[in-house]
């Protein structure tokens, strides 16, 4: 009889089956120091692009003295148990509120963590009868929440209006022969890997021809997107369309925990019956506080958005003007297209640390196809005109480096030999 | 066609039907104050059995300080991303280790919330040859858990061992029969509503005659049965049987957060395949520290489990002693059965709560079966002899009113004439 831990001991995943000469460095590695554009990594100091630290929110003095205060006056226990049974405050309830306001919707329900949140609401929403509708590139958080649903669901390739629509006709015409259910539609403000925003108003716009509500995970957009920063439903102007618009607190907001914002009547329904919230700790005081205060300078420091998109639109254009890939971004996520193997964008990631003191992470197979490399930039407030000089430059040696086959020979070294 | 949220909106749920009048009383009540054995609940002071703050470490000021330090010195924000990609430090790695050691096993990982973190677990081990055999009362991260798991799974009736052996027998011949496939066994180490404990001796035994792994979720024996309070392993003498040992934070340790311990390879290979904790940002600094002062605490401040059971032996010794059936309990968790209906309860709550000063959860139907309710008084260490004696009294003479049909003419009054 064949033993669990025996079999998956057999095989570590992709990630894991290198965890021997990956682990501190390209795994789980550790940046020190307080969270800002430059850090330390293994003693060095790097310009650092793996943080989505936005709005450079982590280490604004306001954000830290309300963090710091909120600690002091409730301790990291309050409140105890889950929101429904002892967990509730009136911190909790103004930053709901504040929230609803925030996106134009009637009400919201603070999710005491993102991914648990978007797997519990999608599990809340749809019964067996329900067809969901999803883009093939959501989130992790989306696909487990869809693992959940005991119904249909059809995906439909990435930002392809032609294919959402001829799945949307798929979904209508199933719960028609059902006599049941109803169809929700799940996408992203804008997609984290490759920076394409979601092709919301278009999807909004078939609102006249299908019956659907509509699921937007904006954690990539909130805080960044729009005039006010409400987020990609507000930069595409059909926010009202949103039926559902949910964001985490662990981007722009550099917290923890998330929202989901709609009519009152469905968010009173979700805050009822969410088994995530039911039945797990609030989310714990100093954090309703520390993203009070983070909210404030999200709607009232209108130079932190611009700092960031300046910073975005430098790099970008820089990278363009070198003749990189930078391929369909429309919101600050800069990804860089290149093409090597798995081995050389290790040997070429190396080089960018050791020797440029260029931090940024980067995506491989079989994430993404043999022979591809995607490096994945997030700039922020906090980022200056030097960081963005000495990324470009170094991305333009090491390029040169890659297409001529140096990183090619050689081997990855044993981690523990580079210090 | 058939509206996703009209549908919804036919049906609040069990307890969203009630909401009008329970919200902010019977269903999100604000409990305000630091917290310990009397804080306020709408201006008057409760005696409050519904926090699992097992050993008062809440507010104990050496918590208190670790927090507001660790708050002040990192922020919230800090770390940025996931474990893997950024979000990794000297810490969370030292938290870890500490956690090894005192459950006696090799190695650990944190996990960012509980819930997701057992969910992740259940996902992460097995595949859909694997046949996991659980208790018919595990919480619902565990059984959310099973909802992602593609293969078969047996319940067996609570703590029932006769049952237990036959659904293992069931699960042996069926992996048999696959070829494929092995078997997780799934149960907690205290139930959280009855207060027993899990069978985890009895179930250890079996292992001669069975060939499966065992996962205990300890949520609620973690820091408060044991010698060393190392939890429901440590007292049934099997620590070593159980293959891997979970317990949440937000119990004993007053934070939030879990971890999971076990042998060094699988401990690796959840650590690099898990993915609420590979797609969701690490456990925040100020958390890890303030955790690693509880840890702390836990392991060198025997009197405060020892306060903790003295209190909760009263509390039952006197329920016991006043004709209360408190059940099967063997943890500290102290369940008071009674019988009645749901507005017998709903008005004898009231009653202990305006008139007595006691506040404390209640379970009714559909979580039990009609004419049952349940009490549930969660003793810490943080309760006092006073808080102890003016309970026994509340609960002799509000139970002589139930009994006598004293709440059964009362309709349930619009909360918001309650003040």
């Amino acid at each position: 009889m064949a033993d669990i831990f025996e079999r998956l001991l057999k095989n570590y995943g992709p990630i894991g089956q290198h965890r021997e000469r990956a682990h501190g460095y390209f795994a789980f590695p550790k940046l020190e120091g307080e969270i800002g554009s430059r850090m330390k990594f293994r003693g060095k100091e790097m310009v650092v692009w793996s943080l989505n630290n936005y709005l450079g929110l982590a280490n604004h003095p306001e954000v830290r003295k309300a963090d710091a205060d909120g600690a002091a006056q409730f301790g990291l226990a309050s409140p105890m148990g889950a929101r429904m049974m002892s967990g509730n405050t009136n911190y909790h309830e103004l930053l709901e509120q504040q929230l609803a306001e925030f996106e134009s919707k009637e009400d919201a329900i603070l999710l005491n963590f993102g991914y648990q949140g978007m797997v519990s609401i999608i599990d809340v929403l749809c019964g067996r009868h329900d067809v969901i509708v999803y883009d093939a590139e959501s989130h992790a958080c989306i696909i487990d929440g869809l693992r959940l649903h005991p119904g249909h669901r059809y995906v439909y390739k990435h930002n392809d209006l032609e294919d959402f629509e001829k799945q949307l006709q798929r979904a209508t015409a199933l719960v028609e022969k059902q006599k049941a259910g109803g169809i929700l539609v799940i996408t992203e403000g804008v997609f984290g890997m490759a920076g394409d925003q979601g092709k919301i108003k278009e999807i909004v716009e078939l609102k006249d021809k299908y019956d659907f509500r509509l699921l937007v995970d904006d954690a990539h957009g909130f805080g960044t997107l729009g005039e006010t920063g409400a987020g990609a439903g507000e930069a595409q102007g059909v926010q009202d369309g949103i039926d559902l618009y949910f964001s985490t607190f662990a981007k722009s907001m550099a917290s923890i925990g998330a929202f989901v914002a709609g009519t009152k009547s469905i968010i009173d329904y979700i805050r009822y019956n969410i088994r995530s919230q039911i039945f797990a700790k609030s989310l714990p005081m100093p954090l309703v506080i520390g993203n009070l205060k983070r909210l404030e300078l999200l709607r009232t420091r209108p130079e932190l958005k611009n700092k960031l998109w300046e910073n975005a639109l430098k790099l970008q254009k820089g990278l363009k003007e070198k003749g990189f890939n930078i391929g369909k971004t429309d919101s600050v996520v800069t990804p860089v297209y290149m093409n090597g193997g798995v081995e050389e964008a290790t040997a070429m990631v190396m080089d960018l640390r050791e020797n440029y003191g260029i931090f940024c992470s980067i995506v491989v197979y079989p994430v993404i196809p043999k022979g591809h490399i995607i490096y994945r930039l997030i700039p922020t407030a906090a980022h200056n005109d030097e960081d963005i000089q000495l990324t470009l430059t170094a991305f333009e040696e090491t390029k040169k480096k890659l297409d001529a086959g140096a990183y090619k020979v050689e081997a990855i070294p044993d981690m523990a030999e580079v210090q």
